[in-house]
């Protein structure tokens, strides 16, 4: 009775295991998704500001988007640290771009 | 006449400019909520390992993670290579997590 109910309990373990691992490959497919979307924006404005001669780096709009996002953050119950994290994660991608775009003309 | 064109061009790229900075801003509330979402899940599935006594780590599944984003991104047109860092910088904070867990136990 005992081994049966400890047997059942692993597979409804296993069962809730399987879900969550989907859940987590669906948003991580709409995470790689929007990553791809957010690039393609940061490149239209890498362009626009070396046709316009517009200074790369924009301290104040960085500064505006971290207060932003950890606003958001905590509205979400995400760690706003980790948001800031994650942000300066993505700007220095960005940047790399900008490098290699500008390393090409 | 030149300057008026010079300076409709200029009005034309702030426009664009602040279109771009609008879709970056609205991507970015999208990230920062999936991301709230995706922890919740790995936190389930951080109390799930716990009770059941399953490893918490598991290469085999972070092997197929990776290289199902990576194909993910080559589809979006995404560096693969970022979308591997993009995975390792998220497990990191997902180690953080449990760790900080298990240390409250």
């Amino acid at each position: 009775m005992e081994s049966r109910r400890a047997e059942e309990n692993a597979e409804l373990a296993g069962a809730l295991l399987g879900d969550l691992r989907d859940s987590i490959d669906n948003i991580d497919a709409a995470l790689i998704h929007l990553l791809a979307e957010r690039f393609k924006c940061t490149r239209q404005v890498g362009r626009l500001k070396a046709e316009h001669g517009l200074p790369p780096a924009d301290p104040r709009r960085e500064a505006a988007q971290i207060d932003r996002l950890q606003a958001l953050a905590v509205d979400a119950k995400l760690d706003p640290e980790f948001a800031k994290k994650f942000l300066a994660f993505i700007i220095e991608e960005v940047i790399r771009h900008h490098e290699s775009a500008a390393s090409m003309h």
